[in-house]
């Protein structure tokens, strides 16, 4: 069982006794400064930090984990609006279910400054366990504060490569594999992946769920390319994807007859672009997407991935729950299905086999 | 200041003690069997319930106030996918900032058993105040469980005609009369609002600020009829704008050069309908939106209006915060702006002042 790090950890580490270390922490007098520089440098080592709730529950009272919804480097008037509404109210419901008080923290600040305010969050003594949300892209660096104090977190919809963490990730790569397997069932053979440049493990997952997609159609990556934008907003999807038509990007995807898109805002800016060119959609193009929040009100009605946000948030809060039960041995990786709503955007391959 | 009934209160009225009180409602044995009656009788009369806060405050003890967020006929993974949805991280984030603790219920339902689920919530002590989250039409009757009780509540998105509670309301009136005023100084003279034939606030709010916005323009409402469509599904406003357009309404509205929606959904199925019929927008009919949530993706982009509804979050934790704290005299409105949001789908009126 993982637990926090103690004041009686800190003492025992010191030689010191419970009651000096606490008093050394809290600078009293009548402790011998090489004491107090010792305790001290042991408890900022060793990840010890205060904490109400633990002096509440040693004092006998009842204390309720406090679960932070930290959602990093996204304005909270952002959070609702974002992938991540739908996850919260998921969240805030099991949490009520699990004896969980829910609170919500915004954390400002640039991606490499994410070890510092998760680092900050341990300092306050904000949470008993956390909940991460964010569109950074998140290294074990990052995570580090948390995992020194050993204060239970799970992340939403990231996942760190080579270092496992709890974590709630939909099945993008699964998904994507399927998306390859209906347009090639469609009689598709030239496909394009429409993904942003960026280092983020949902990214990823896209990526290899494309390549394990393709193998297993038999169709050649060659004939298929991952076509990369720079940044995550529409606009690059919209750009990428006029290169595309008018012929510019020079490689095989000019004559893509199917597009996935790593999100429905992408697939619109793909179907902006497609009718400017003059294609038409289905019959000249079919185009996938995923989350399927905007899916049914863009023209024509798009094909997506649901990825069931509140059960995605449902399961974060049971996975954090579970930690601060001190249930896990070790950190967990759940994997969420998602569902494929079947709408206008994809049809049959077009008959010369390319635009 | 408005506070909860108390145990004291019940002993006071029935003239005994307030431990006979405690006992008599315990079903403690000792009591005389008319005293338990009279004191529990005068307990249910007067909205007494236990209250596991006012117990721990009694005692000394520190105890956040518990909101709870109450999603009243609305299925808990609907709500992050609902209007609702962006609203609950403004709840969720003033009240941490306030101190308070937030539990979210969704209470599944029909809209005339709105008493029983708020009554419910009363006698299992779930809340110290509560935040109502529904699409329910609400009535005097509905909260009156709540009042009894004396909790503490906050309508967000619905007021009651004559009975004055605490509420958010955006001010859909003013927005309206403001998209009276935008379409009027585009050269339109034949208008149309489309709204759901529903006894809500909101609607009335819509129909009230569309009046109020012909009267200043001056125009006469012979020319712009309010058209009411059966429940509140997207369906109903497309084969409204169906019968619209090919003339089978068979009033004014058919000769409409703009339409104002309550939604962004109606909005959809009122330019579905359009482009079904042939009719160009804005060229031919100019739309108007609200809520700004998916108008961005619509063809044309709507314009729309948006109700900021994190901050919308925010006024009502803070409005409870504040009734909590027993600051509030009265109930109070607080009535917040939305901003125009002004895209592709309306332009100057056609010509020839009719299509």
């Amino acid at each position: 069982m993982v637990r926090r790090v103690s004041l009686q950890d800190v003492a025992n580490a010191a030689g010191v006794s419970k009651g000096l270390a606490s008093r050394a922490l809290a600078g009293y007098p009548g402790v011998a400064t090489e004491t107090r520089e010792r305790v001290s440098s042991l408890a900022r080592a060793m990840g010890y930090h205060a904490s109400a709730r633990a002096r509440a529950l040693a004092a006998g009272k009842n204390a309720p984990a406090r679960c932070l919804v930290a959602s990093l480097g996204l304005a909270p008037d952002a959070l609702g609006r974002s992938f991540y509404g739908p996850v919260l109210p998921g969240i805030a419901a099991q949490a009520s279910s699990e004896g969980l008080d829910v609170h919500l923290a915004a954390l400002p600040g640039a991606p490499e400054n994410a070890a510092r305010m998760l680092a900050q969050l341990v300092a306050e003594d904000r949470a008993d366990g956390a909940i991460l949300l964010t569109f950074f892209p998140l290294t074990a660096e990052a995570v580090q504060p948390l995992e020194q104090a050993r204060l239970p977190f799970v992340l939403v919809n990231r996942h760190i490569d080579g270092h496992p963490v709890n974590c709630v990730t939909p099945d993008y790569g699964g998904a994507t594999s399927r998306a390859v397997t209906h347009l090639v069932g469609l009689g598709h053979r030239r496909l394009a992946l429409c993904l942003p440049d960026v280092p983020v493990s949902t990214v990823r997952d896209h990526a290899a769920g494309w390549l394990q997609g393709l193998a297993q159609a038999g169709v050649d990556p060659i004939d298929a390319p991952i076509l990369r934008f720079a940044g995550h907003h529409e606009r690059g999807a919209y750009t990428l994807a006029r290169r595309l038509f008018d012929g510019s990007l020079g490689d095989g995807a000019a004559v893509a007859t199917a597009i996935v898109c790593m999100n429905d805002v992408y697939a619109h800016g793909v179907l902006t672009a497609a009718a400017e060119a003059g294609l038409a959609v289905p019959a000249q193009l079919s185009v996938i997407g995923f989350d399927d929040i905007i899916a049914a009100y863009l023209t024509p009605p798009l094909c997506s991935f649901d990825p069931r946000l509140y059960d995605v948030g449902v399961q974060a809060a049971e996975l954090l729950a579970a930690a601060l039960r001190g249930e896990l041995a070790a950190p967990r990786r759940v994997m969420t299905d998602l569902d494929f709503v079947c709408r206008s955007s994809c049809g049959p391959a077009p008959a010369q086999g390319g635009r």
